[in-house]
């Protein structure tokens, strides 16, 4: 490991895991007969992006129009935005269509006729399914809606429709891959189910605990698989169960500002600008961010040890039992795709800096 | 009110009651004795800056010497760092002390050995005292700490004892300016016991519901004040009754992206990356921003209407009870500081870009 010197919030990648964690996801998409398409909301990074090209992947999946933007100045130029339609994107889009292909959420027919008569090229648009959550798209027990969007489309010369989709975000209170097959288990009925009715559309899948855990039994009838966070994974998904720690290829590395050897407590240069306010419960205590212990190639969790309050800058680190000596303490985030975007850049750990965008 | 066009998360800054509220507090310190020297965390942006100055500020507090760094680099030349002093800011220091007069906060005798030996030029340095809240600094009751740390100050030849400093947090957890009262009255009451056995110390008190609501005769033997929050204010700060929504400079204008009108329910462009996680219940429910109407100059809180649940981009809006037609919606932050940090510039109401520092 060679580090660069260390006095702020410093996010590390460990190309390695990260490379591995992509490989596995794309392996386990092409084993269950899936298109992997992932989501790059997690990484914002046209460096990491080019790992995930050398594992086959060629549409990728974003949540705005900016984002599409970043990436299509990277060369990637089949992209879907999984975030539904508003008529201000537009702008965005009419920019965007010139040099990718681009897959759209849209929700009302409305909307497709005026896509239809505002954008030059053909475009595909997707039927977002809401199993139940309560987030976004079209209720899955919404014939009536789904009907008239792809009886719009079907008329319209430009729109073509694609298929379904369902992040079903349920899955990450699951704990274990028998809970999560469990949770996903309604949403997969619901796209199986679409597709009877209507063969001709392909049937999508976005989260992350799935994509690392379901078996191709599990997956049959699926035909693409979108995750984002399974490049990074995160304390929270060791917890789901999609990964263990050995998997984790981000971490936060903080500078220790003041140390009360007495309480076991750290007072540590990290706060909710560095990390996110993400956190789980831990025995009923929130916990921030997960210390563990760094050398060579191992990691391991420091049980009990964890950030249990953020102000903007300065992290609280309780049941610190070793080590408190160290001027750096090395952190699990809670949330890698919260904690990925509020920094400008990653560091492997041979110290070259990995570039990535910022603010979304 | 001249907005730009608005497709993405877009945060709008109201300057006359951004200055109102920098004059407001600039009069209550004045009238209760006191220096006011604000945290600058909140806004960031150097054309802020220069509108304190103008309310006769000179000296101000930060969190980091990154950001010292930035508001030095637009001629601030009198700078606290109101975080614990750690030995890997050292090279930061000596490039700040060149153009800036500092005021460090110091837990260790070592620390302030190191710093002597280290710097070139005079530094002040800040006790900061806990008063029980548990984050940073000296127990109030350590007074064998403290006189070690003014003892080994008067023998060094570059470092001046300047005095004590709290930021006391469970302010925040008040309601009312009585609670605020009876609440920071703790603080108060260690801060003068401190004055009485150290009567060279100046005494310092940081938080916003104080400065906002305590009387001169509150702030009595109190010498100066550094609250950050109250440039902007925000829904929590309405909450607590540092404030009312009429005070509430910053807002922050998401797109709709889908109605459900049946649920009074909406999905809003704006996440976790455009807000930060931070929420308050109401009624035992998340709320992550209030809905407000906004018309001329008055704002009114949309009653029952906020956003109870966040993803990264996804915002869901519930309660909607009117102008779901609207392509926009207003939203009074729960915690501006978080929420401003994750914007590079904020928009005058005259559709002027106020530029910021991204990424602290």
């Amino acid at each position: 490991m060679k580090l660069p010197f260390i006095n702020k919030p410093t996010l590390i990648l460990d190309e390695k895991r990260c490379r591995n964690n992509i490989q596995n996801v794309a392996d386990r998409a092409k084993n269950a007969g899936c298109i992997l398409r992932p989501h790059f909301k997690t990484h914002q990074s046209l460096e990491i992006a080019e790992w995930i090209r050398s594992a086959g992947v060629t549409g990728i999946t974003v949540s705005s129009t900016s984002m599409a933007n970043y990436f299509a100045s990277g060369g990637w130029n089949d992209i879907t935005i999984a975030f539904p339609f508003f008529r201000a994107q537009l702008n965005d889009l009419k920019k965007l269509e010139k040099t990718c292909k681009l897959r759209l959420f849209v929700n009302e027919t409305a909307d497709l006729e005026y896509l239809n008569q505002n954008l030059v090229n053909p475009f595909d648009f997707v039927i977002e399914i809401d199993p139940g959550f309560g987030r976004s798209g079209v209720d899955h027990q919404n014939y009536e809606q789904m009907n008239a969007l792809i009886h719009t489309s079907e008329i319209l010369e430009k729109c073509s429709f694609h298929g379904f989709y369902i992040h079903d975000g349920r899955s990450y209170q699951a704990k274990g891959a028998n809970q999560i097959k469990k949770v996903i288990s309604t949403s997969i009925s619901v796209l199986k189910s679409l597709k009877n009715k209507y063969p001709q559309a392909s049937v999508s899948l976005g989260d992350t605990p799935s994509s690392s855990v379901l078996e191709p039994e599990d997956l049959e009838g699926m035909d693409e698989l979108t995750p984002g966070n399974f490049v990074f994974y995160d304390w929270m998904q060791v917890q789901i169960g999609s990964c263990s720690l050995d998997d984790v290829a981000l971490f936060i590395v903080l500078p220790v500002a003041q140390r009360f050897e007495n309480q076991k407590r750290a007072m540590l240069h990290g706060g909710a600008v560095h990390l996110s306010k993400d956190f789980i419960f831990e025995n009923e205590i929130q916990n921030f961010g997960q210390q563990v212990s760094f050398s060579l190639s191992d990691i391991v969790a420091d049980e009990g040890s964890f950030i249990t309050a953020l102000s903007q800058e300065h992290g609280t680190l309780s049941g610190v039992t070793h080590k408190t000596g160290d001027d750096l303490v090395w952190i699990c985030p809670i949330h890698s795709c919260l904690t990925a975007n509020l920094h400008d850049h990653y560091r492997a750990t041979d110290g070259r800096k990995i570039e990535k965008r910022i603010l979304s």
